[in-house]
């Protein structure tokens, strides 16, 4: 680090609302819907499929959004960068986001498509399976950056679902730039099975030239790396990267430095409702602790805690105080 | 009854989307929020508490409007009256409504106020404070009144809220002439200790001369008696209508008709996380046995569980398949 930031962590991401309820699996079927997995939809699509899901909860959403609702939670300095619409939706994103204390900024779209929605279809065995119109937050490009705040956060952290669309993905290798040029960390999450395999080259080249931490689940490691043998994926991340966090659902999740490589429990859950944000959160609680320089196992444990909170119920924002349940005290 | 109807039960309420977020005990004094009560305020004071208001999730609402989607997710033929506006919180509601299996075919206003919103701020010990814009909601009048929906529902059933507006009040008095003159039954509730208060006249009248179902809790029938003797309220209330449900939070419910009077207990919760729509879930159980013609311990039974599950988490209305989990099985 070069001197003092403003902000540890400044995410950048899709600007989304979730729309969320529960379902059953003859749901899914009957509305052809991709169990446990996020599938990009249209406006027409959309409409067609909120006609016919029952009754839901609107929750802000967006996977770095989550992230840095969390980190803020926890007690750090946040911001982010993600496009919303001039809409009733744009507007509750925006306050939920900054009463969480993240600074956000971003200039709603004006007389374009509307705020992005997430239709969240949680099965009884909580698995979240989405359907995401990406609406104004795909069109989020290179002038939506502010590059003042990149300079200004230690740690700028990129959701891979944006590699989606090509002016979005262009931002984002312009942001890596820009942050790696003031001499700070840039993070990226993989986001998604097939959004790592419809882009696995573009993922590759931006992290081996400009990502310093790297979160991922166990399938996408494998999708990425085209291998079926998790111990093998982790020695080629641990080439490509300085820093990774593989998380395995109740398995866990696997540190990794170029020093230390950690195994970290999951945190017990009484009952799992609501797997949406699982992912999200727990880069929160790892994203904190890089950003207070805490040990590796700490880093780990906190990401474990807030993940555990999050599918504990609906939505993927956080409902309880993560500094108090992560034991970390009152004030930050 | 004087022949088959299309309905079993239908509500007229104020049409709520609800604003819920945590907050601890200090949020409500520092933004002057009555503890455990309905405030009206107004949009300017509605748009200021929401400023300062946490990361929230937005659910459907309204009290009676909760009753309606729970007695449809037991199974019931349901139908609903209330006014939202021509906006994006206006068909998020109807969506939610008619998802549950309700009809809802009241216009919606426009040109006028938005959908009526409910900011709730509840605290860790489950309760709820809730600020109430009532915004479309209160502009609701005779014309709205759909009055071959009253003559088709065996039961029509209405919210003590409405009270606090002249024109919902008077189409309230015509919507149970309308039903009795149908030969149908009415439903009451009086919704709130401070609105029972500012219209105990209106509401001792409305009882004596239309109302055939009563529902209240504790605080509001002594505070529509005037007495802190809880046995005399019940004996007066016995002389005042024919069926009276009456709950006692966690001491379960009293449900009284001219020839029996039954203690129910409370269903056990794990952890009671938020008792916004409490009653109104415990109204729902009860209404649908009534309409059933199941015994008065079994109304209350099922009255029981439905309230059971929707304190166990954050959002008025159930999350889970209200008939299975009431052992009713799965059709109707």
């Amino acid at each position: 680090m070069t001197n003092q930031t403003k902000f540890d962590v400044l995410g950048i991401g899709n600007a989304i609302v979730d729309v969320i309820a529960p379902v059953d699996d003859v749901f899914l079927g009957q509305n052809d819907i991709t169990k446990a997995s996020m599938t990009l939809i249209d406006e027409e699509r959309a409409q067609g499929l909120y006609g016919v899901f029952p009754s839901a909860a609107e929750t802000s959403g967006g996977s770095a959004a989550n992230t840095i609702a969390g980190i803020a939670g926890l007690g750090a300095h946040t911001a982010y960068c993600g496009k919303v619409a001039d809409d009733e939706l744009g507007k509750t994103f925006a306050h939920d986001l900054r009463a969480t204390g993240a600074a956000f900024e971003t200039a709603p779209l004006v007389g374009g498509p509307g705020t992005a929605r997430c239709l969240i279809a949680v099965t009884p065995d909580a698995q979240r399976s989405m359907s995401t119109y990406l609406g104004a937050s795909s069109l989020f490009c290179v002038d939506d950056l502010d590059e003042d705040m990149i300079r200004d956060a230690a740690i700028t952290y990129m959701e891979g679902y944006l590699f989606d669309r090509d002016a979005a993905k262009q931002a984002f290798v312009h942001a890596a730039e820009i942050a790696t040029a003031a001499g700070r960390k840039t993070a990226l999450t993989l986001s998604d099975l097939f959004c790592v395999d419809r882009h696995r080259q573009s993922f590759l080249h931006l992290i081996r030239g400009h990502i310093d931490i790297l979160f991922a689940n166990e399938a996408e490691l494998l999708a990425l790396y085209e291998t079926v043998d998790f111990d093998k994926a982790l020695a080629r991340v641990r080439e490509d990267c300085a820093f990774a966090a593989v998380t395995r659902s109740e398995k866990g999740s696997v540190l990794l430095s170029k020093e230390e490589m950690i195994n970290i429990n999951a945190a017990p859950v009484e009952k799992v409702v609501d797997t949406t944000g699982a992912g999200d959160l727990y880069a929160a609680g790892v994203l904190y602790g890089l950003s207070r320089n805490l040990p590796l196992a700490e880093c780990g444990r906190i990401g474990s805690v807030a993940a555990a909170e999050v599918i504990s119920h609906y939505g993927a924002r956080a409902q309880t105080n993560l500094r108090i349940l992560s034991g970390l005290g009152v004030s930050s």
